[in-house]
């Protein structure tokens, strides 16, 4: 189990990758991590779309202030969700998000979550430039690279933040 | 790299467990994963109730159909997000959810993610339960215990999800 929290205290926001880039089987690797996401009644409603077209993570890199690491990363992951299959589009598409983090850590590959929902400005935007039809709730985006920075591994664990028994 | 997908896999939802009880050192290294979730602007914006006192739990096995197990777990989270603090108190919530539904599996107990938001009654009860204040929304309830029941490992892969360079 060691590993496990191990792991998990590895994953750090990442946002400087080299040039080298990411492989098909990585991104099968950080797709099948998202896919084993538990969802509200196993309704699964979340789609993804990768992103490694210079000209679009150029696009996608324009978002909001936040977002311009997308440029630079070999791949964007595009989180989306569909709002009218469930009600829990939202904690699943994060749980999915989570789990391809946690994947792109253990590949030794940097990754950073770059919210868009709810922010439906950047949200349009993602929309218009990947096409992405009405309907389709857009996440976040998952640039993700090999790591051009490092951080140490952490928790944020705060025993102020737990409450027994009780609030 | 293996391991990290394998225990990704190994999650499942598990809803029987057995009397053995979950040990302060597993509830702490659950807590401390849950807590090394990324947040946006690192803003934290979680709490958690650690509910062992079974008059409780069997109150929280009251909130909805879905809530039952939580009688008959040893220990169940309760994962809070503070709405005033933060626009992604869900997405942040449910992350570090993840992390401690895989923090679980690593130790070899047994979880699931008991939705609660965005049912307002549902909340409202878990609220009067356990004194959480308005404001502290409820995004769901983690019954954790030693498993009474065991699922294979997967992932729900589905390439019909993943998209190339736009929808």
């Amino acid at each position: 189990m060691g590993e496990m929290l191990d792991l998990i205290k590895k994953r750090r926001s990442i946002r400087r990758y080299t040039d080298e880039p990411v492989s098909d089987e990585a991104i099968r690797t950080m797709l099948e991590a998202a896919m084993a996401a538990p969802s509200a009644d196993n309704l699964q409603p979340w789609e993804f779309v990768v992103v490694r077209d210079a000209g679009l993570r150029r696009q996608l890199a324009q978002t909001h202030p936040w977002s311009r690491m997308c440029a630079g990363a070999p791949v964007v992951f595009v989180v989306c969700g569909h709002e009218s299959r469930s009600s829990h589009w939202v904690e699943d598409t994060s749980a999915a998000t989570e789990n391809l983090l946690l994947a792109a850590a253990g590949l030794d590959l940097g990754a950073v979550w770059v919210g868009v929902y709810p922010d439906r400005g950047a949200e349009a935007h993602v929309r218009k430039v990947l096409g992405i039809p009405e309907g389709l709730r857009v996440l976040c985006l998952v640039p993700v690279g090999h790591p051009a920075e490092s951080k140490p591994p952490r928790t944020q664990y705060d025993p102020r933040k737990v409450h027994y028994d009780g609030y």
